[in-house]
């Protein structure tokens, strides 16, 4: 369902309250089949506790089988279809490093990579994950590449990581990537994959000519490539259709990156989960809608350390009550996609998700967990759809039809 | 889903009959949070054994977060896409009178209103919420304005609200109301949203100042406005799609109206739920389909009394016997939307649904209530398909490919 237009019609102004609590990767799997997944054998009395007085069920992110990446499975909890909504990688990777980009900037990934001298073939494509220092050194000389009427960026990320961000009048997006994807292979040229985008796929072309005399001399990175090269995708604004007054509370770039694209202002914040409760508290009057994200579920994951993820939602669940103190009207938790530690990557199983507000219809879960969720009242919904619900039970959707 | 292309394409005659008991607003949620729902403490043991026996679920009228209206939410029960077909305010508040609408012509709800006489901007939306009888004596006033043409009907509905119907050639919607939704304004010209409507918005806004000069001297009616300028959506008519007789029994004007609409007969009928009854029992031979609406669980649910919305619930548990002993071959009881006492008006909720038939997997329900419908058989589905299910059911959907 999930239909902005319609919510947009629909929405109406009040005095409630709507927090988004996003465990990143919070869904798991046992490490052994009569096993626990993370957040069943985490000790979470607080979470238990509120699912006992809340309607609980299973989401997915995206659609069955689909394992989302960052910016998809956010999107959809802010209620947009993923599949309709994309944002680029390029985009995605200048928002992780807090860039201020524009909304006509044309971003690209770039990786650094090692290539043959001799044949012009890639041999690596990470260049051996150059130190991040390395990699800053390198976008330093890259700088110094001038196209015609543009402003240019270059950016280091992380290891071999590199964003390229290009300002100027006439950039289109629609362009292929340099990236071959598999090693023995010379970079491609920039296609443009729209007529209008063929001006942009020269400089780019013209761009990574310049790139690759510049880094001739080094080793291992002599090379790089270009990925992912997209514009903002100018997603409908948050407050717009919803006329909420957005707040986002989040550690890392990428998340707030996804944040503001959707509209929302982003509220500086520490390092920890604590710091992040401290700012949620400080900017409670200010705001009618908080996203509020905890990075390290899905860190931990990756990692396939199964206790290490446990020990995060056991960290999130001591600070829930303060969080609770703030009296919100409507409550959802869940996670943008699960990361199970057996997984060791993003995944697409469903998300367990839990709803609270006075108006909710109790269910009889009595545990905040994979398998009591799957007999929750909610059934098996879709992320997209956890933001109508939201607004509903926060009495903000007047009524359909007379 | 709920595709009537599809319906219409595999429909066939048969001798089974389908039995559509609506109980309107029927979803509840408990007053406290341990408590229970008005439909899980009435005492229903008829209903309760019909569960038993019966295939359950819950179902969502329109689309998660979504509060139905009565139009969208009986149009979805009657197998339509409600967002796909849509009912003008003006249409329905002229059917909820009995009108005799025909196809071509155009309906407005008409509000009186008062107008400051120095400024012309609207003071009260609703005239104080004058008595019936002073708007029935003003709508006799109103009827002596000519349209050049045109037939033009002004009737009372209740206390500050009338209709107002156009009858005649050259007629067209898509046109703006002249309510600016607050007070401090002026009323608003219609206008056209489309070029058709040009003229019917001249034709309208010479209606509007013509009323005004009549009402003048009125206190405090001096003024009203026109909203959901409307008519007849023209639905694909229930008989040619789903080839079944259709009878509609309902106590009140708006329901008879949307199942007039839908291309169902409508039955005259009795004030109570008994009268109903035997109206049932005197045209079963003629009909294979019928609507049987009971209205008073959603007014108690919209008084926000809990407990005479259950004592409906039990009201109609008694009759159900009767009702079963006519042998129906498929029996869906359900709710067109949720009208939980706690909230006093429409709400999202889903809405428990029962269906029964001699081909149902008996999935372990044991009583009618929301709680025990959520673990129900049907799972968690949408009211559209619930027509072809019933159809399914009567063994009136031919198979679907070779």
């Amino acid at each position: 369902m999930a239909n902005l237009e319609l919510m947009q019609e629909l929405a109406i102004e009040g005095q409630t309250k709507i927090l988004l609590l996003v465990l990143d990767g919070l869904g798991g799997l046992p490490m052994t089949p009569d096993g626990q997944t993370e957040l069943e054998a985490a000790h979470t009395p607080n979470l238990d506790a509120l699912a006992a007085r809340s309607i609980c069920g299973m989401s997915t992110p995206v659609g069955p089988g689909i394992s989302p990446g960052s910016g998809p499975g956010h999107l959809s909890l802010f209620g947009y279809n993923p599949l309709h909504y994309e944002i680029g990688r390029g985009v995605l990777e200048a928002l992780g490093i807090d860039f201020d980009l524009q909304p006509d900037d044309l971003a690209a990934r770039g990786n650094f990579c090692t290539i043959d001298p001799e044949t012009g073939l890639i041999t690596d494509r990470r260049a051996g994950r150059i130190p991040t220092e390395v990699g800053a050194r390198l976008c330093e000389k890259l700088r110094h590449i001038h196209l015609p009427g543009l402003e240019t960026f270059v950016e280091p990320v992380k290891e071999y990581r590199f964003i390229l961000v290009l300002r100027g009048e006439g950039l289109y997006d629609g362009l292929t990537e340099t990236d071959p994807q598999q090693t023995g292979k010379p970079p491609l040229p920039v296609e443009p994959l729209r007529p209008e985008a063929a001006d942009t796929a020269k400089l780019l072309n013209h761009w990574m000519a310049e790139a690759y005399k510049i880094l001739a001399d080094e080793h291992p990175a002599n090379g790089c490539n270009l990925r992912g090269i997209a514009k903002d995708p100018g997603l409908p604004q948050m407050p717009e259709i919803y006329k909420l007054r957005c707040g986002a509370i989040a550690t890392y770039p990428m998340y707030r990156g996804v944040a503001k694209l959707s509209g929302m202002d982003v509220l500086p914040t520490g390092e920890t989960i604590e710091e992040e409760v401290e700012t949620l508290s400080q900017h409670w009057d200010d705001y009618d809608y908080f996203f509020f994200h905890v990075k390290k579920t899905d860190s931990r994951g990756e990692d396939g350390d199964f206790d290490a993820k446990a020990k995060v939602i056991e960290h999130f669940d001591t600070v829930l009550p303060d969080i609770l103190a703030l009296e919100p009207d409507v409550v959802l938790v869940t996670g943008d996609h699960s990361t199970p530690a057996l997984w060791k990557a993003h995944s697409w199983h469903e998300l367990p998700v839990l709803l609270w507000s006075k108006y909710i219809r109790p269910d009889g879960v009595k545990e905040f967990g994979e398998r009591p969720c799957m007999a929750g009242g909610l059934g098996h919904i879709y992320h997209p759809d956890l933001m109508a619900l939201a607004m509903a039970y926060a009495g903000r959707l007047a009524k359909f039809g007379a």
